[in-house]
């Protein structure tokens, strides 16, 4: 808090109008660092914040305008949170000397063929994907530090990475036994006009969504084959759920033989002592996502199975922030040399 | 619908005022062989069923009473929707000529020392423990029609039964592979007043609970138990959702050696092909909760996840019909010989 | 109960992929005399019902298809739940053979310069409009009966009329002071996929909206000078609330001179008394939008206001059954000839 | 944020268990000049805030205790978040030392007589009433500077009452027609264990409660014949939302001969222009509750209602951050000669 800024990061955010845009906002504007100086929304564009997001009114943020009406002289760093697809061809557009967070999933995947597969289509600025950090903080920090490009990780890969990399990294798992049930907030299906995100749809009720099918799939693996050295590969089922926030990923895994439950707690407590942002809660306690509502905390927690070998993993996040726009500030203050916590001591709130 | 009614069961309802009880009084006041005479409530005896449950103001029904002041004599069924512990005892001192259909746990395990061990005190009531027929009703219709003494499953078992139990029978999957990641609406934790039930507690969030500890692990293994020929253990992970009615059970299963997903799709939908309460959606279909909100269906999805050799069950219920109340009505209409469907051709209501 | 249906009315419905559509479609499946023959959607022309409503799949619903492609022969009833504008040139081109209920707003103002003035565009059918019966069951009886063209009458009107009518009627309110505070679940806005009606906009929040300028406000107007005898204007103000079904109807009203709550109260139980779907609760009962959800009731309650003179009004229905589909299918009942409740025996579903 | 902090105010924050509670400690860990030494709740006297409010854990706050087992010396500020009547006889025992601001009822009510009839019993601490100073900030900001006793306001009376008093300061409008049409999130109830508390009975549904008869309505009458220089009387009719937080007054006002709606406005937007917590937004805008959830701001629009002289103000607020703890910091930052939105920072949190 006794943080002395010299200078201000100059910011743009492309894509401000959607909900990741939104909470990218409602940290910046308090981060002692941050000046936003550029907001875009092409279809939005000429509109007054106050319009697009009234609980952003009076903050003096700038009007939105088009991409190509951004004067990129002065700006430092670029947030990126457009859909994939249109943001490799923003981004291969953009000046090299800025900094870029993207949160879409355009640089996530580093093989070309996968992302072909599970996006549709060839991957149009390979150079840059070759350049890109997957910005998974607490696991890659070094890596991120000295990056230009961050590819924000997607909110599913940051709750279930979080407790896995460690434990695949040593050896306490069998890594083809991990399986992902993951449920989430609606806001992690974005602001889009969709009959699927009306609120009588979501309400009430709840589903599986691209079941064995969907596209943080195959980002998880990624993380996990690096972790453990040869391919790793998971069921994930993602489902939907009738509350604007919060992510928990519940995790089955069987044990490396003679490996207890406590021994995975006792890693994982260990990896995460000194971070700020993960916390392995205490044996016997299970984290709801509800402590974590909008702070960039991820809660883990770990129970043995009544099934001998068998744990279960919990972690918990809020998909808006450690799984979206407040991992993509803690990267932003990495790769801008400032301390990793800044604006980014929100306490949850609750209820 | 041309069910001719030559003479109305008699029914009393013990512990009318919490959901169970509201939902059976929902579904009996359109039964058209019911006939409410008696709805007890011991803390609120004496009130309307105005006051306690104003939606059901001017059916004409019953004042609450204590058990105590019913009258049996020419009361012809019970639905029995006590706390357990308190179901034995009450449930021992009713005259013999009454049928029960109980929705507690008390009679749901057959063997005395896990009821012990799971419920924390010796069974007083072990007799009747050994009369009491398991009402899942599409699993043990037969003997469900002639029993007089009905244990409904809980609601958790009943969704997690219904696709596993065919799948084991055939032989279809490996019984020690089971994993049972289930989430349920608030309902399920019925109407006493209790912090963690609160709107505030509940709402724009979720959590496990009862991770690896809940009671209806046990319930749900000694069916699994009796389709496999020996002992089958599961992995079993409740979730709190914030809604109010709605149950999905996600259930990863490894398949038998050379089976796959087609194949347990082709066993379930013959196994159900008849049924009215239960249908197994097609390939590609996901089923939603709020696809049956207020009904007594059961749908089953099954998916092939991208492991090999894993698969992914989806079922749902709504854990007030289907999963308590729906299900006690289908079972007193066969243990009094009426048609099975009668009083429970609720269309879902959506939204 | 005992009705005997000799021959079942042929329905189709227009527009039948919206959240009124799906509520015929519930209680219709359900109707002893309606047989369902023709479902369109213009846009979804082709589909089965279980894409576009899962939860009514296995009930044998035809295919949605066009308007156009709709054979009228054998049809005797249309229920249209088309927008305004596209419902008067619809409805103009029907064979005169059929019975029309229509759900829009079309043919509910009679003044034409009124509905050019609140819809933003001449109406194109008046000699329909001028034929057209405003059906609010309870006040038009006699005259829906015998028509044939009913415009069924809006949410908010259903929840504002029923209350004030019989007052006005009476002479016990002073009908200059009319204040209607309405709140509203979000299915009133239909099922369109717009911004305003996520999830996320919507839940968790509450705000009013279309104040002093709601196309309902002319439509209750309209209504009251027609009991009055004179012209009444009221103060109309629509509130978007984070839930699916329900309308509660806050109304301020001063008394007439010597008049007291006592008075409107005796007044209303009196008007009300032997109606099936109307009931005024007792003194001292506030009625709650859960009482009556998925149910065609009305419940009203009057209570005396600390300034005297003043009564408050409250009138909760669902929006969904009495304000739209289930009145609707009322006026069917009425103008076939049937007993006006057949099909409309919900008990509502709580919780 | 320049803000230089000498010394940090010493806090004790008695019956902390609760929502209010919470929100204080949310409020007060990123306050720079807060330490928070002293947390009791009789009833959970001895517990970790971890097991309390979970979400709070990791900031290294104090062990709960009873409220005899504070030691008041080195304490500089006491939160009082007890019930109302307890309250009165807490604090009658605290040292004199203490500045206090209360978050109950007990010394809001200046008249000793209005007191024991709203809230059925004597004052027993009326020299303490007298020296209470009734806390709506930006209406008693210099009074507030020089008390010791802060009777912070209730919710319902801070969202009414900011629109309202400057209106009739100006002459305005008709003090006799103030009709005041409230809203609440579910918080407002606070977090004991109460049925109608509970998710399953407040989801999905709302209702009017308290009508003609809540303790808020002599709370706002109090201040508004201050205002005014004679007695003024309101109807107030508060609803509860099925939402955590978020409270929206619609209040129906008359203007006095010859003003219009334009002149409320302006007059309102001229007192608050250069307030920091309260906004009157520009005229064709209406405020959602939504758009302060989490902030200290208070919202307000004017809208011009169809019925001549009529005119409808529509406030909102946090009601746990404005409408009470929120408040209750910005008191404190007067009371300790602190800049007033110290710690009370917080952009809004959409969705």
């Amino acid at each position: 808090m006794a943080f002395q800024v010299d200078k201000k990061i100059k910011i743009a955010i492309l894509g401000a109008s959607g909900y990741t845009g939104a909470e990218l906002l409602r940290l910046l504007l308090r981060h002692p660092a941050a000046e936003i100086v550029a907001l875009t929304a092409d279809r939005k564009a000429g509109e007054l914040i106050d319009a697009v997001f009234p609980h952003l009114a009076g903050f003096g943020l700038p009007r939105l305008t088009t991409i190509a009406d951004v004067d990129w002289t002065g700006i430092d760093l670029v947030f990126c949170a457009l859909p994939h697809a249109t943001t490799q061809e923003v981004v291969a557009k953009l000046p090299r000397h800025l900094k870029v967070v993207d949160l879409s999933a355009d640089f996530r995947l580093r093989d070309p063929a996968a992302y072909a597969k599970w996006y549709g289509h060839e991957h149009h600025a390979l150079d840059l994907q070759a350049e890109a950090v997957y910005g998974l903080t607490e696991i890659a920090r070094d890596k991120i530090a000295k990056a230009r490009l961050i590819a924000n990780p997607g909110c599913y890969p940051t709750s279930a990475l979080l407790p896995l990399i460690p434990l695949i990294e040593a050896g306490l798992i069998d890594d083809k036994s991990i399986i992902i049930d993951a449920k989430s907030g609606v806001t992690g299906a974005g602001r889009a006009a969709k009959e699927g995100s009306l609120f009588a749809e979501v309400s009430e009720g709840m589903h599986a969504y691209g079941v064995a099918s969907h596209r943080h799939g195959p980002e998880i693996e990624q993380s996990l084959t690096d972790a453990a050295g040869h391919p790793v590969a998971v069921t994930f089922t993602p489902h939907l759920m009738p509350m604007n926030r919060g992510m928990l990923s519940t995790i089955y895994v069987q044990v490396a033989p003679g490996k207890t439950a406590d021994d995975l707690h006792e890693v994982l407590a260990g990896r995460y002592k000194a971070e700020p942002f993960v916390t392995v809660v205490p044996k016997g306690v299970v984290p709801q996502t509800r402590h974590v509502r909008g702070s960039n905390h991820c809660l883990i927690g770990v129970v043995a199975d009544r099934v001998p070998g068998r744990v279960i993993l919990l972690s918990v996040i809020d998909n808006l922030v450690k799984g979206a726009s407040g991992q993509a500030v803690q990267n932003m203050n990495l790769i801008c040399g400032l301390p990793e916590t800044l604006g980014l001591e929100q306490v949850p709130m609750f209820p």
